[in-house]
């Protein structure tokens, strides 16, 4: 058996995290989501701070695996695809697969700057003004951008699955990205209309798997909200 | 032989290419760097837009290597650093420097984004005012806060390199970033004082390696600029 895993990340948004956590899930990897347990913030922040051999996190999420500490969301997901069955196996594939993830990780970063656009450290209140302008070139430019490089890597490669011949991370990472958009910009994702068409489709596909449909309903998955990554904030998706 | 290999990036800027070509001349892998060859900017469009098999690039830079075709920095340099000498063997020391260019790669988005706040496809200039704002965040806080982290790192693993016991390309990173810094932010930089001066010694001890220095001093080297990434501005350095 692979695992169990002891996964960190903040324990009240879906954030950069959920995509670790999606992962594990359809891998049925065995795994406690440490900063949701008690005195688990603490233990999450300390391992960030800890002395000696071996390097630290930035910042979570990261995966504890054995004496392998692994941070950054697109390192954990190669390495959980290395031990577990989510697609992109061979060279080609692992590069395909990664670079695929490394460019949602652009983007959401991105989706965080549009309300974020100033300083991560100032409230989004204290620079609205600002957000209201950078939501609109994003709404404009760079949703339609993405989504029309996705939909268009998703045509190249037969239109059911983003790598290979079966599911792989990067189609749950596409699934998660969707679900934000919809979630923080329902009307723009809505004017999308049929750019938007097939990743909807790959979404639907992936939300129906067993594991990720029963994931869904429980209470491991967080509920959407503004503290997190995607953010509904009505002023900011006109 | 490892290569040839064809190189693209925008041919009148180091941005995020130089991570890539530091890596290719200290491997001295034989590589053309297509976009600055006759006709070379076409070439590298259109790679960008190929139909069919495979995965396309979704920006520069990316890299040709037979029947390959890599894009995303941080994913070219795994695959190189699997071929040439470039550290990080091993699977600890690979996942080690795989997260710690991730996060060089971070604070690379994090510096672009001061002089672009709102919008990549706006003007510096009519940004301005929010990138004085972002500057001043980015100054006090991300600075202090990222060079702290690879500081610390750095000490961890011995002083001399920033994972395992011999040059890794993010020993390469490292340099660029320290060099980028000190032209857009002399000043910040300056303040730092003790914080930076390991990474700084590190810094020296890249730039004099001699397949390095001989790089540096070529006209393969672009010169800084106010078109890439690391721009330096007056006024976003108080």
């Amino acid at each position: 058996m692979k695992g169990p895993y002891k996964f960190y990340y903040w324990p009240t948004i879906q954030g950069r995290g959920e995509f670790v956590r999606l992962a594990l899930e359809e891998a049925r990897a065995p795994y406690t989501d440490v900063a949701r347990t008690k005195g688990g913030v603490a233990r999450m922040t300390n391992l960030m701070q800890r002395k000696g051999r071996g390097s630290s996190p930035f910042a979570p999420p990261f995966l504890e695996s054995g004496k392998l500490l692994i941070a950054q969301t697109a390192n954990i997901l190669i390495y959980l695809a290395s031990r577990h069955r989510l697609g992109a196996s061979g060279e080609e594939a692992r590069i395909a697969a990664h670079q695929l993830q490394l460019t949602i990780m652009d983007l959401v970063a991105e989706v965080h700057d549009v309300h974020h656009p100033i300083a991560s450290s100032l409230y989004y209140e204290d620079q609205q003004a600002e957000a209201k302008k950078c939501a609109a070139a994003f709404v404009d430019e760079r949703i339609p951008k993405f989504m029309g490089y996705f939909e268009r890597e998703l045509a190249h490669n037969g239109g059911r699955f983003m790598v290979g011949r079966s599911l792989s991370y990067v189609d749950l990472s596409i699934f998660q990205v969707i679900a934000g958009l919809d979630y923080a910009f329902p009307r723009a994702m809505k004017r999308l209309g049929k750019k938007a068409h097939p990743l909807r489709a790959l979404h639907d596909r992936v939300a129906s798997r067993p594991r990720i449909a029963t994931y869904l309903a429980s209470e491991r998955r967080l509920a959407w909200n503004e503290d997190g990554i995607f953010r509904h904030y009505p002023e900011l998706d006109r």
